[in-house]
């Protein structure tokens, strides 16, 4: 698997652990020796592990929260750190999303997520099943 | 300096070019030899230096464009690359951003950046100097 199949992976197993309210594997899908932080919707940035952690918490333990779908990723790899983009599609709304991984320990895990609304919409020519650059 | 001043440095100078309406400067800022992407707020994911590029210079030369500031900027260096997030207030309208770095020819230029609305303001307590940790 290249590193960019792999920067994908995670970024599926991110969406994944969402769609399934699976607060343990949300968990281990995040950095454990690296500071980590987060920008949910309309959120103030979060610093830290544990606030990030309480808040993805939260959110995947709300029984209102709607169901999410990740479409069109695109990662890019710098290296032992690497950048997704994506459209998150929740409960008919649109959002677009940054996901920053490193590489923890030979595995890609998840330093900073921001997700934000957007006025635009998957294009029909987007490649849906992710790809991009690579630089090692 | 370490990484971290530098780092913040840079995204100081992302927001000076962008206040100023500084293209040249902007195209200074940005990586030239790794894949750049960009979240325009409310904008689909932009893939690609001349697409990105593109974006800013109409951006900086749209003579309607609102002032800028960037508030709390925090970032954490991991190894050769970095996340900032910030506040940037635009036109009394608050927003929340991340911009990600690499370290490019002994030079932290930027590869992504994301910026969204926010329903939050800076808090009192919060370390409007910047900071945060550091990561090699």
């Amino acid at each position: 698997m290249s590193e960019n199949d792999a920067v994908l992976f995670a970024n599926d197993a991110f969406y994944q652990a969402f769609a399934n309210g699976d607060y343990d594997a949300m968990e281990e899908l995040w950095a454990t020796g690296y500071p980590v932080t987060c920008i949910h919707p309309g959120w103030n940035p979060l610093e830290g592990r544990d606030l990030v952690m309480a808040t993805w918490k939260m959110v995947l333990s709300n029984p209102s929260s709607q169901k999410i779908s990740c479409l069109g990723p695109k990662t890019v790899v710098y290296g032992d750190s690497a950048v997704a983009t994506c459209y998150e599609e929740i409960g008919g709304e649109m959002l677009v999303a940054s996901n920053v991984f490193i590489k923890e320990d030979k595995k890609w895990v998840l330093v900073h997520h921001q997700a934000g609304p957007t006025a635009m919409e998957p294009t029909p020519d987007l490649d849906l099943e992710g790809g991009s650059g690579q630089i090692n």
